[in-house]
């Protein structure tokens, strides 16, 4: 019989406390242990940070220790528990998903303890961190393929006034976009079963391309104004700077609203990140491999929209994403 | 017995013709066609532009696409051959090696008949169409782990009227950065096989990180720039915009000024292409995987420098390298 999920300290001591959240071994690894932080400053809100869920978005594993560096001087309030890498397989690997299984840890809550490494890590997540907290703010990003505006996102939640608290704390980071996202199949996200137990969870997309000093500013800038929307840290929210603007806006995405490409191809973007786009105007240019063989393709906007962000100069298959096109929340 | 490399058409038929290189089949695969294009404008200089060497840089093989979209209308004189993706297997797996041989097709110059499929690439090209030009164009970029300062780079080459040769010409591109490049070693590479012909060979480094609209218009007016100075199109030669700036440097960088990583680890950049930094100034601060167990690392500059390209936050390995850094050539 397997051992369970378990911490190796108490989170319940005061101040900053570490120590690993060990999930147990299975069919296809020894037990792989989580560091895992906790910084506890009594009663307040109950605040989980998560990132490195995918290994090759990297902003979040960046900026949870960017965030060591002032929040137990600044912590008020309340407590945070940070886990700077939930997948270290896939993060070692550069890779979306475990190289083990070859699973999306996002797609797999709230997992099985006896079930692959991926889904014994979502497990050991779903079932000895969750319970801790009221709000999750996890960290990802678009990944080295993408082009993407710094975005707070959340999907359409059933739940009216968790619909409205979410939305309210995306809106605290004040990061460049704010995003309510329809996706088209949102079963097995960490999101869903957080949001099914009443909680506030927000996903960040902290960013694509290459994980620089300027995109790092942005999300820890973004982090802190939500950590004292929530009260735990003191301090004055601020826009962060992004491509020389200070601004935010919230934007709503359908299904419908992303570019797909018809074939495979060499994508080259022909827009960028907060292009106000037309219907017919240019996206990009799905060229083909063997320029000898056949003719370029026109991906072009269906309807007036924003681009939040359009993938990198890259080969592609049918039915990859090309481009991720939004509109205004309230217009 | 195999057959040999041979065009599918012939290049010496005025205008512009198209068809493949054939790279004949071997133990490992059945024959490769790469796509090649060329423009025939009687006497003048002899240009090869090659593409698409490693898999994951992107730059060259769109921007090869966007020369067919004036190349035709402007040529005055001279032959221009190009090749938009030297590593088909390599560009559909977006990966830097050969996916078949794990070769790296840019250190098996000038390759081998009966070798594998990287060396039978390489075999080709330097039988096939080396020996067609006076001076060859390779089209890379530092792929999607890096931001770089776009770049025209040779190595040093020992024939003094060569060099000044070469180096006239990396400057004729006028992008952002021409580079002099020491590397440590340059046995197997397109350039040495080339320069030990006596031909002018300029190596071009079109960014780092997201493919997008930006680099990829600096990258097609530097490619331009380049062939009005070699006098094959008509047209005046501008500064691209790069950050805002208008402006190229020539730079020189040895072995000794790149940065390698201590540790195994996660890597936080700290500075920007372009930043002038002083002896013991941060570049960067490698993370240990697990923050429980050990402390992160300063990477620091070791000399007065300028910094043409840095690591994008990603994982790294013992002595991968973190940070280009280079000097004024004339100084």
């Amino acid at each position: 019989m397997s051992e369970t999920p378990h911490l190796t300290f108490d989170p319940d001591q005061a101040g900053m406390s570490k120590g690993h959240l060990v999930v147990p071994k299975g069919a296809d690894s020894e037990p792989l242990p989580l560091p895992v932080l906790s910084f506890n400053k009594g009663e307040g809100p109950r605040l989980l940070i998560t990132a490195g869920c995918h290994g090759n978005e990297l902003e979040g594993p960046i900026v949870a220790r960017r965030i060591l560096d002032w929040l137990p001087r600044l912590q008020e309030c309340g407590r945070v528990i940070l886990v700077p890498v939930l997948n270290p397989p896939a993060l070692k690997a550069w890779s979306r998903n475990s190289p083990g299984d070859g699973l999306n840890l996002n797609r797999v809550f709230p997992g099985r303890g006896d079930g692959s490494i991926s889904e014994r890590i979502a497990d050991a997540v779903s079932r000895v961190l969750l319970p801790m907290v009221d709000t999750v703010f996890d960290l990802h990003s678009f990944g080295p393929r993408w082009e993407f505006a710094p975005a707070s996102t959340t999907h359409p939640i059933a739940d009216a006034d968790l619909m409205s608290k979410t939305l309210r704390m995306s809106e605290a980071f004040k990061l460049p976009v704010t995003l309510v996202w329809e996706g088209p199949d949102t079963r097995g996200m960490f999101d869903t079963l957080a949001h099914s137990q009443g909680k506030i969870f927000v996903c960040l997309e902290l960013g694509g391309g290459a994980v620089g000093t300027d995109n790092l500013a942005v999300a820890e800038t973004g982090i802190r104004n939500a950590l004292i929307a929530l009260g735990i840290v003191r301090g004055k929210a601020e826009y962060p700077t992004f491509r020389q603007q200070k601004s935010s806006r919230t934007l709503k995405t359908f299904s419908s609203d992303q570019l797909k490409s018809p074939e495979r191809g060499i994508f080259e973007p022909r827009c960028s990140v907060f292009d106000e786009v037309k219907q017919g105007d240019l996206i990009g240019i799905l060229h083909p491999l063997d320029p000898c063989s056949s003719m370029p393709i026109d991906i072009r906007a269906r309807t007036t929209s924003i681009v939040c962000g359009v993938k990198s100069g890259v080969p592609v298959d049918v039915n990859d994403e090309l481009a991720l096109l939004a509109r205004p929340l309230h217009s």
